[in-house]
């Protein structure tokens, strides 16, 4: 009997008709530890995003665009029709919930509302105001034998030396802001948020230095609640130093029974739905606000921007030599995509302070690099040969902080029309780097200094052209970013100077192949006249950008200057940690035009 | 005893303390006829922008920047006091308010309330809870002796080859959006609504040919308040042929009091507070949103396209003609900002189909055109001579449409600085002209294109980069424009083949001098692929951008090739209506640079 039949099994055994699996933990984190892999367990699909629907006859899997090639290649096995989300005809999973509910209203729709969000809850109870929800039935734990344990990892501390800041003084901006709303209480289920505050780190989810946990803050005292095996002597000496309260991570639902008649600040975008009606059957009023933290540690601090330098060099020499071997091993026709992503960790292994890669890389050839973000696996691994592009974007974690690039390198020969491409994505990345702006600008005002270049030939990227980045944290992490259309609910983040945010247009074609620059900017301050205070952009990340793609008749003067000058700068500050015949080859690639 | 004091004495009699006057109209129309004038009748100020606050002591008149000399000027023989809007220390009329009320509550407020929108009205009983409300005592038309008539003008029909539609049709449109909102009842108070509605015009309000009406339509019938005697009989026959119930313009409000148990759509931004207490006590439902004839009245149609194309030639050629005067006669120093005004208009009259002037021209020499709309008077006529820069900001009314155009023209020799911020300026409006753009795309995405260039110097305009414009209507409608600052209420309007928006960023120097450059963009289809459909702009203003501003060293070459490709189109299209003097000095003026 195969994992889904077991589970309707259990589903029948608890008289439940259809059940909702989400690619979450109870923190709603973008990524999330093997513990919680249900749909990876029961269908064979590994990508990071997915919706699982199980009835009493079918099961149903939504993924998005990105994972439709691999969720047909792994689910081959498994009982499952993929849904592809976005797709004329294709219902999404609340229409089939419906249109299966509406045959027969007395049936029972299961799911464990630690893993779903509040908005979505609501939404099912809005949308299916008849059915019987029967939310606390865990099957999957019921059924999956050998799952692994909750992650376990010790947790480290990071210096002042390398976050610039005291628990002590993160924690007043918070307490100011809980002030002003005449806040009793704050709950913080976001891991980033948690680990930022407290100056911590851990290694609970795969490339994601954070530790499960949940954090009470009230004007009095702070409370942690955390696995206390995570916590060693040091770290315990930390904490109570620092007065912060340590429970139980498993005693936290337990807890918030108890909390009544507060004015609770809680980002319900981040909280569970188990959270949410524990708090809201109570007596409490819910402001439901962004964390302070999640702005606050947007806004990187004066050693944060020091050490980020530091990090990017690091990234940048082991980027180079891997651009390096990859131009000298072409021809022999051996490399691969996971090769290639192979010999770049080899390199940064070797650098000090590297402590991880910040998410899967993405190396990509041709048709795969269409997918955006694509990764290769043993079954869909490619030959690097013949004419194309490898799109390579990976990023690292070291003690000083967190990188993300993309360059894309030519294969054999680009025809004309594929270097006018790579060369329009370029000046995209080039309008946006060198914009000047004054303070109030948004992401929403600035995306379109990338996107026009591209829409200006008659294509688009579907994606943002950028996403900010965390410190030693989550390599996606808002407010800021810069995308042209409007969020129905939150007004667009102005950029404000320290904050580090991706530059990353495309051109991506069916099947064919992908092209991505993307460079990491950090805001400064440029310019305050009488008519206020601009700023603009600084670039973090070093590697050359392939001249062998470039078609330089399209470029104009200043965006000539800009590449010459950033070439000089990544040869300037990388060629010292290559060896001869690197320097040399670097030399050549950073050449002016 | 002046008009301040006998406003008082009647505000005493009537036991009020403080009075609000407003420079609105009963329809909330951005420009208003003389009858509601009375700012201008009681302090002498006829800035087309105000708020005036009486008390038993004191007035205070509020001004916007650009009226700041102008206000200090005209109200010199007046007990009133400037308070300059935005200025630092400065209060809001609601913090004066707040605090004259402050010390004694047990007093009143009076103001009328036909003539303030809902929504200050509705913020003063929020903020002025304990305040006693007058708000019918008008003592403006009681202490105004020589108060002018209501405007009176005969209204006269589009015939379709200038409309291109026929009020059947929009009025088709207009109940198919009331059918999908289960609307009863739409209240339509703005003027530009109802003349684009019913193909008519009239000439109510200087410079904008509109007629002082309401319409309330029902899915059953269209009634028209309006002074019946504006109606001859060809209007008459249109109006019965087209079943549009007519009754008297003063009769609208007493009509109101029996409307009862509707769902009602209004645009409570266009709605006095009159209308909306009396709509609202009577338990109707009022859905306020933008009037459906807003967005599709800024849609033009292919015959008011292919009209308005005809209306910028005829405007083009007065305005070159103008532009050939002006630099053949400045040397000999005779030339006032007022006399190049009135010689713009001398040639326009000239040119067949030109009805009115579509505002004020603007002629603006040095110091006066920082103030962005500024138009001389007797008082401020500036002589023009020396070295520097006149801003002609004009625009005109045909029976094709109404037009709006800016240039900046060089008087004497322009130093460095200047023709670099000129250029500059060049550089900003190219930029927003070229743009192609994916279907979606709003002004707040757009509007960064045209001002980054002038951020990139270090300077900013304060106001938006662009508005719409009527057909042969109001010079400002929206809902398109461009402006970078996201609105609370509303999401930002996306830019639609057929929309015409102006294009006008400019430079101002406090005091010294502006520059501004402002053509008209027609929104096109552009392009349409796999990626999706892809709009971009037409120009429709014809008029040379002075060359003895530019410095060419600064344009790229898509910059030069733009304003050759733009000068070529001037010449072609001006020169076949010049005389041969005229035509000669245009060829120097559009020759390739």
């Amino acid at each position: 009997m195969d994992e889904i039949n077991l589970f309707q099994k259990k589903m029948s055994d608890n008289l439940i008709d259809a059940y909702i699996i989400t690619s979450n933990d109870p923190h709603l984190s973008e990524y999330i530890s093997d513990y919680f892999k249900a749909i990876q367990f029961l269908t064979g699909f590994t990508g990071d995003e997915g919706t699982l629907i199980i009835t009493k006859e079918r099961a149903y899997l939504w993924v998005e665009s990105k994972f439709y090639l691999q969720a047909e290649i792994q689910t081959e096995n498994a009982k499952v029709d993929i849904m592809k989300s976005g797709h004329a005809g294709v219902p999404t999973p609340m229409e089939l919930l419906k249109d299966y509910f509406s045959k027969d209203n007395n049936k029972t729709l299961g799911f464990d509302s630690k893993l779903v969000s509040t908005e979505k809850v609501k939404k099912l109870f809005e949308e299916l105001p008849n059915v019987i929800i029967n939310k606390n039935t865990d099957i999957i734990n019921v059924i999956w034998d050998k799952r692994p344990n909750l992650p376990f990892s010790l947790v480290y501390k990071l210096s002042e030396f390398f976050s610039g800041r005291k628990y002590k003084d993160k924690l007043n901006d918070i307490l100011e802001q809980m002030k002003d709303d005449l806040i009793d209480m704050h709950i913080i289920t976001s891991l980033e948020d948690q680990a930022w505050l407290y100056n911590l780190r851990g290694n609970d989810i795969n490339h994601n230095p954070v530790f499960l946990s949940y954090t009470v803050i009230t004007p009095e005292e702070t409370t942690l609640f955390i696995n206390t095996k995570k916590i060693d002597n040091t770290i315990d000496k930390y904490l109570k130093a620092e007065n912060i309260k340590v429970r139980e991570y498993s005693e936290f639902y337990e807890y918030l029974k108890y909390v009544k008649n507060k004015k609770i600040l809680i980002d319900l975008d981040r909280t569970n739905y188990e959270i949410f009606e524990t708090l809201n059957l109570r007596q409490n009023v819910l402001v439901n606000k962004p964390n302070p933290s999640t702005l606050l540690k947007a806004i990187k601090n004066k050693a944060e921007i020091k050490n980020l330098k530091i990090a990017h060099q690091k990234d940048g020499v082991a980027l180079t030599k891997l651009m390096y071997y990859f131009k000298k091993n072409l021809s022999k026709g051996e490399l691969t995509e996971m090769s290639v992503a192979e010999q770049l960790e080899e390199y940064k292994k070797k650098i000090k302070g590297y402590i991880d890669s910040s998410f899967e890389t993405i190396s990509a050839f041709n048709g795969h690099a269409s997918m955006i973000h694509y990764s290769p696996t043993n079954e869909t691994n490619s030959k690097i040969t013949g004419n194309g592009l490898l799109l390579l974007d990976s990023g690292s974690h070291y003690m000083e902080g967190t990188t993300d690039v993309t360059r894309t390198f030519v294969v054999g020969k680009l025809n004309d029309k594929m270097k006018t491409q790579f060369t329009t994505v370029l000046k995209a990345m080039i309008a946006l780097n060198r914009a000047i702006f004054l303070k109030g600008t948004t992401g929403l005002n600035l995306d379109i200094l990338a996107r026009e270049p591209i829409w200006s030939i008659g294509m688009d990227y579907k994606c943002k052209t950028g996403h900010g980045v965390g410190y030693l944290l989550s390599i996606h992490e808002g407010p800021n970013n810069f995308y042209w259309k409007q969020d129905d609910k939150y007004r667009a983040q102005e950029i404000l100077p320290g904050m580090v945010t991706t530059n990353e247009p495309g051109i991506y074609v069916d099947g064919s192949y992908g092209i991505r620059i993307e460079n990491e900017l950090l805001c400064v301050e440029k310019n305050k006249t009488e008519f206020g205070e601009f700023y603009g952009f600084e670039t973090l990340t070093l590697c050359p950008i392939d001249l062998d793609a470039i078609k330089v008749s399209i470029l104009t003067k200043e965006e000539k200057e800009w590449l010459n000058d950033y070439h000089q700068r990544v040869y300037d500050e990388i060629s010292p940690s290559l060896n001869e015949e690197e320097k040399e080859w670097l030399q050549e690639y950073t050449k002016k035009i």
